[in-house]
C-alpha cells in the first residue's frame, strides 16, 4: 500500500485518485468545493468503463492536513502553478516523489527548482472528464496516462507506472519527458485555443466546420514543427512524427464526441484560463528557437485576450454603447 | 446639381451623402431605422471639422420612392450584397452611375454582373464615423474617401472626384481599384478581425497590447503578400509597399483614440458580421494565388465563427452546462 496525496482534486485527480484508492492505496484528497460532500457521502465515478463508489475518504481542506505521503499526485491548474509549492510541501517527506498531472510546457522544471529532480515526474492524461455535482465525476472516454521523468530515470518511471498500474489505469511510459509534453500540446493547443476562440464551444463546432479544421490542423502541424525543434535542441533520440500525430490526434477527437475542453469550461465559467501555459509557452518557445509558428501565435494572442476578458482587464463593447 | 440616391444610409453613407446635400446637390436617402426621425428634424452630422444640420432632407423607406438619379452611393454593408441590385435598380436611369462605398473585395465585379463596368465605380472612406440617436451622425476622425473606377477610366474617375469634391470630401484618385481595395483591406483585415476575435473591443486593446499589436502586424504583413500578388496577376503597375503601408496603417491608428470598428460594433449588437467580404475573399484568393497567410487564415475561422454565433449557427455551452 502506497500512500498518495492528490493535491488539485479537480475532475483529472479525482478520477485517477479514486481509482487508486479503489484499489487499496492510501489516497488522501485536497479538497475544497467538494470536501463536505465528500466527506459525507464520498466519491462516485461514472466511468463508461463501468460505475464505481467509494464510501470513505480520506480528505483535508489543507495540505498539512493530509500529512507526508510516498508520492504527490499534483492535478492543479496550470495557472495554479505558482501555489503548487505551497500546497505540496506540507506533503513532502525524505522519500516523497512528485507527480505533476497537469497542462502545459514546463512545469517539471518549475517543481525542480525546490525539490530534487529525480523526485520529480509527469503525467499527461488523455481523457474525457468532467466535474459533476459535488463528489460525483463524470469519466465520458479514453483514460491513458503518458508519463515521464524529468532525468528520464528508466528505474524510476517503472516505479511510478507499476503504481499506477496496480490502480487499473492504462499507463503509458513516454520515450521522454518532453516528447510526451509536446505530444499533448499537439491536442491542447488547437483544441483547447480554437474552443474559447470560437466563443465556448465542445470539439465538433471545431471539427465538423472545414474552416475550422484545417485552422486545428495548420496550428497543429506548427506545434509539431516547434515540438520537434526543441527536441533536437534538447538532444532528444525521439521525434514527432507529424503525418502520424494529426491523423492519430483527428481519429481521436473525431470518436470522443462533442467534447468540452477543459479550457472552454473554464472560459465559460468565468475561470482563469491555462494559456501561458499551453499556448504561451509554446508561441516563446517558437520565437526562441526560430520557428514559424504564425497560425499559434493568432491563436495565442485571441485566447490570452479571452483570458484578459475573464479576468475582468479587457473590457468590451457594451451592447448599449453600440450603434 | 447632380441627383445623387444614397442607398443604405448608415453612418457612411449618411455623411457623405449629407456632405453632398449641403453643397446643394439634390441628395435623396433611403431610410429605415431613421426615416421618421429624419423626415421630422432632418440630419444631424456632429464632425470633429465642425458641426452641421440639414434641416430638409429627401428620403425614403423604398428605392422607388427616390426615382432615377445621376449617381447612385451604395454604402449598405457588405452582408447586404445579395440585395444590392434589388435595392439600386429603381434608381437607375440610361446614365447613372454607381459608386459602391462598401467594405470588401470583388464587390464592384458583383455589380458588373448587372450594370455596363463604365457605370461601376468602387470607394474606400478611410473615417472614424458612428451612428448617434436617429437622424445623428458622429464624424470622429478623418474622412478622405479612395475612389477608383472599374475599368480605371481616367476622365470617368475625374467625374466622380470633381463630384465628391464639389461637396467637400477630401477625396483621393487610387493608382487603379483594385489597389484601393486592398489597401483598405491592410486594415479592415486585422483591426476588424481581432476586434471581434477579442470580444468587441476598440482598437486600443489591440494596439496597446504587445501580442495582438504584432498579431495586428503579422496579419497586415500577409494581406500585402496576398495583395502584391494579386495585383501582380491583373498585370497592375502598382503594388503595395509592405513597410510604408504597415508603418502609416499603425501611425493612423495610433492617432486615431480608441475607435471602435464596424465590425465590433456588429458583433457586440449582434448583427451579421462582414466576414466574408473582408476575411473570406482574402483567404480564398491567398488560397488561389498559392500565397502563404496562415495568420489571416487562423482569424478568418475564428471571426467565421463569431459570425455563426451571431447568426444562431453556433451554440456555445452555456455556464450553467460547465463545471
Amino acid at each position: 500500500m502506497t500512500s498518495i496525496a492528490v493535491i488539485g482534486a479537480g475532475a483529472v485527480g479525482g478520477y485517477y485518485g479514486a481509482m487508486l484508492a479503489r484499489a487499496g492505496h492510501d489516497v488522501r484528497f485536497l479538497l475544497r468545493r467538494d470536501l463536505d460532500a465528500v466527506r459525507a457521502r464520498g466519491l462516485d465515478v461514472r466511468s463508461y468503463l463501468g460505475d464505481f463508489h467509494l464510501p470513505h475518504v480520506t480528505a483535508a481542506a489543507s495540505p498539512a492536513g493530509l500529512g507526508a505521503v510516498d508520492w504527490v499526485v499534483c492535478s492543479l491548474k496550470a495557472t495554479a502553478l505558482d501555489e503548487a509549492r505551497a500546497l505540496i510541501e506540507p506533503c513532502v517527506g525524505p522519500g516523497t516523489r512528485v507527480l505533476a498531472l497537469m497542462n502545459g510546457l514546463g512545469i517539471e522544471e518549475r517543481f525542480a527548482e525546490w525539490l530534487e529532480p529525480h523526485r520529480v515526474f509527469g503525467g499527461m492524461a488523455f481523457v474525457g472528464i468532467n466535474r459533476g455535482e459535488p463528489g460525483v465525476i463524470h469519466h465520458l472516454a479514453y483514460g491513458r496516462v503518458t508519463i515521464g521523468h524529468l532525468l528520464n530515470d528508466a528505474a524510476e518511471i517503472e516505479g511510478l507506472r507499476a503504481l499506477l498500474a496496480s490502480g487499473g489505469i492504462d499507463v503509458a511510459v513516454a520515450p521522454n519527458l518532453r516528447w510526451a509534453r509536446w505530444e499533448k500540446l499537439c491536442w491542447n493547443v488547437p483544441f483547447n485555443g480554437l474552443s474559447v476562440a470560437c466563443g465556448g464551444v465542445g470539439t465538433h463546432a471545431i471539427i465538423k466546420d472545414p474552416v475550422l479544421r484545417a485552422t486545428a490542423g495548420r496550428v497543429m502541424r506548427e506545434v509539431v514543427a516547434v515540438a520537434n525543434a526543441d527536441l533536437t535542441a534538447l538532444g532528444s533520440e525521439v521525434q514527432l512524427d507529424e503525418e502520424q500525430v494529426v491523423a492519430a490526434m483527428f481519429a481521436q477527437t473525431d470518436s470522443i464526441g462533442d467534447y468540452r475542453t477543459s479550457m472552454a469550461l473554464d472560459y465559460v465559467s468565468g475561470r482563469p484560463l491555462e494559456v501561458e501555459a499551453i499556448h504561451g509557452e509554446v508561441a516563446r518557445r517558437a520565437e526562441t528557437l526560430g520557428v514559424a509558428a504564425p497560425s499559434l501565435a493568432t491563436l495565442y494572442a485571441i485566447v490570452r485576450a479571452a483570458d484578459a476578458r475573464v479576468r475582468g482587464e479587457m473590457p468590451v463593447i457594451e451592447p448599449g454603447e453600440a450603434s
